[in-house]
């Protein structure tokens, strides 16, 4: 007769049971085709109630461990499972993670918290959970929110002077997520060129989703036709109102030449890359690519710059051949961005909290701008530093005069806690062009210790 | 001599000037290398201060139009604009968007907004956004953050028995998001295979990876290993908790049958889609195949059923070997989830807000299937209506009797604004097999409406 040690179990009463029969199949010490011993007699057999007994077989005929045929009791299942035990993972991961622990960064492009409009992000959210519960949890169209894009089409038409339809705009959870739904919409067949030098990590996406990515060098307008031209790509991502990490503005003659190699052939297309055309310290934006050319130019651009790099909303204005043939083949995806936060920045937007969250951004960076290039005079000296800014940006270049090389320097900067970045990092194949031009990212640099840091960088060349 | 009358250009008067000159070089009335007035007797002219034209000409220089040479003035730049004015777009766009004014859907599976708990999710995102500044602001691991893996680590412990290490986690904007990642950690060279019937979205999000994504059939014991083996299939995606649509439980005999498979030749996986494990009606919940075999089950989940699935939050579990290459080969990808809403969540589960609304939702949908079916067995005669359940997911099966085609029958629902799915829906190739078999998903049924909109179906078969 089946009868088991209860106490030695843990939890519910019929879970002990469920246990202690699912071990002795998995042990061999019950077979296939065994009966069990009717549910009462179990049930007397272990001093519980029936139904406890019935649970746990409930359970293990769930699960496949028993079958029950009708009017003739229990049976053990065919189940070889003697062989595999449950198991756990035993060694330890080797996963390398990127140190995070930096005293000082010259390179972070976190935002500041000071800088986040907590009081005001809070209040959109609550507005949104209490007034509008129900379109909350209505399944976000796959492009976003009407909401959300009707507000970006305005913002864009302000601020930016585009005239756009919002039905062109698909939101997503940041660039790098729109980038790979722009491979999908065009066809990974496409060849996609990136500017060189610029962000390593964009031919990565492109290289992860099995495109073929192709690099063309950038000059001091830009990226060069060219080499655009010689490269033999089809889609030119590129950041013509800012490049990073130069700082270069692409002027209107060179936009114009890329927009004739970008009409020259069907199927070409250019990516205008905007994400950080908001922090133009003076003057007026300048205007985007896209209003030059809305057939051959998709725009991309995110809040990460202008709210916070970790509320992940972006967006892409594509032109209507595209737009087309995403809502044909990409609609069955679901839109990967919150509702509760694509309302909370619809409303941010409409009520005009965002616009004066950049102006006030933007007088803040350039307060802040201003008094780090009067500590970075301070400390290095005219004759072997050369501060290269072009008024726009949350970064700049510091070209230094030194007979080190630019990876001793940030390693001996790295040893005491601080990290640095050179132009030579973003140059794949590093034309040595850029030598010992230093980036130096203010957006969130923590003043009370740039003095020191920049010492420790003046002592280091 | 240059003139202007600003009255004509809207906006501040430095723009004036900037527009009018932008035109006359786009319309080539001031052509390249044309030397400009100097800025004092513009200003002047045009009745202005010289700060404004100023303003204006640097506007113009940012932009490329100018071009400034020192001690000699302002020149036209190269520019050849004359051809290719800004643009809009003229066409309507030609863009098909899913039917979203159904009157009554037997198939929605969007939360019910009264089943959202509101005000506990209101207060953990109150409570990140006062206590945790900081952290909201700084960049999520691209694995999701610490905190939020670590609780869901603790509650597949605790709910699914699952011994697993928080760093075998990747937290995502929704499983469709995770399934692209694991394409690109696996690589898309391997061949996957689906469910059939299934989801149809499945094959179709791994064929716009550019992945050879192939079927096999299930039975009543979920997907059929000889049809696995055959597909020449790498990758297994199933949902052995209970299968979609047929509602089937894979039995512990046929899973250690499919880990077989897995383990015959290297580089074998399942992914194991655990959609919606929460809503077993009965009992608790089943052990994962996760659990079985932690070296080739890919475990992946998500808080669309549970919680919202606007709130786009999911999370994959890794075995060691394929986190290893993930952090190898992805880890330059950022996390795709607002850092809030992470932050949220982990303090939703960690403070067993999570468990409770499980909980909560478990009584309410088994009270609510138990009144839906006798709504169902009302007014569909027992005689041609055979409802099939199985105690547990959102939604079962009517098996019907009729003489009429499913298409007619759900043709003649839509032109009352009724939608209903079947089973063959679902099946690639339709092989009859599940002829007349209509779902009812009942998680977000308007069960004041549920009489109208069955008497339809009554009329209708």
């Amino acid at each position: 007769m089946l009868t088991y040690d209860l106490s030695k179990f843990e939890g519910p009463l019929y879970q002990r049971i469920y246990e202690a029969v699912k071990r002795d199949i998995h042990e061999g010490k019950l077979t296939s085709g065994t009966k069990l011993p009717s549910k009462r007699a179990l049930a007397r057999n272990l001093g519980v109630s029936a139904i406890t007994v019935e649970n746990a077989h409930d359970q293990l005929i769930a699960e496949g461990y028993l079958v029950a045929r009708p009017r003739r009791g229990y049976f053990v299942a065919e189940v070889e499972v003697a062989k595999r035990p449950a198991r756990t993972i035993e060694r330890e991961l080797r996963i390398e993670k990127p140190r995070r622990d930096w005293a000082f960064d010259f390179s972070s492009n976190k935002t500041e918290s000071a800088n986040f409009p907590f009081s005001v992000w809070a209040k959109c959210l609550r507005d949104a959970m209490t007034r509008r519960k129900n379109d909350l949890l209505e399944t976000s169209p796959c492009a976003g929110v009407l909401e959300l894009r009707e507000a970006i089409a305005r913002h864009l038409a302000s601020f930016r002077g585009m005239a756009i339809d919002p039905d062109q705009i698909v939101v997503g959870p940041g660039a790098e997520y729109l980038y790979g739904l722009l491979v999908r919409t065009m066809g990974r067949d496409k060849i996609f060129c990136v500017e060189n030098p610029g962000y390593k990590k964009l031919r990565k996406i492109y290289e992860s989703f099995g495109v073929d990515c192709r690099l063309a060098r950038v000059d001091d307008r830009g990226i060069i036709p060219e080499e655009l031209r010689e490269s033999g790509a089809d889609v030119a991502h590129i950041s013509p109102t800012r490049h990073f990490p130069t700082g270069t503005t692409t002027p209107v003659s060179r936009r114009f030449e890329i927009l004739a190699w970008a009409t020259e052939t069907e199927g070409r297309y250019v990516i205008e890359d905007d994400y950080d055309s908001e922090f133009r310290m003076k003057g007026r934006p300048l205007p985007s690519m896209q209003s030059l050319d809305p057939d051959r130019v998709v725009y991309v651009n995110t809040f990460s710059k202008s709210l916070a790099s970790t509320i992940r909303i972006g967006y892409a204005v594509l032109p209507p051949e595209l737009i087309e043939r995403y809502y044909k083949r990409l609609s069955f995806y679901s839109c990967a961005v919150s509702t509760f936060e694509q309302y909370a920045l619809a409303a941010f937007i409409g009520r005009g909290y965002f616009e004066k969250h950049i102006n006030r951004l933007r007088l803040h960076y350039s307060r802040k701008r201003a008094r780090v290039l009067e500590t970075v005079r301070g400390i290095l000296p005219e004759t072997n530093c050369r501060p290269i800014e072009r008024d726009s940006g949350l970064a700049f270049i510091l070209k230094l005069s030194t007979e080190r090389s630019e990876s001793e320097i940030k390693e001996e900067l790295a040893s005491q806690g601080i990290r640095i970045e050179t132009i030579s990092d973003y140059d794949a194949g590093d034309s040595g062009e850029y030598r010992n031009q230093f980036l130096l990212n203010y957006s969130n640099l923590d003043e009370t210790r740039l003095e020191g840091a920049l010492r420790a960088l003046r002592e280091a060349l």
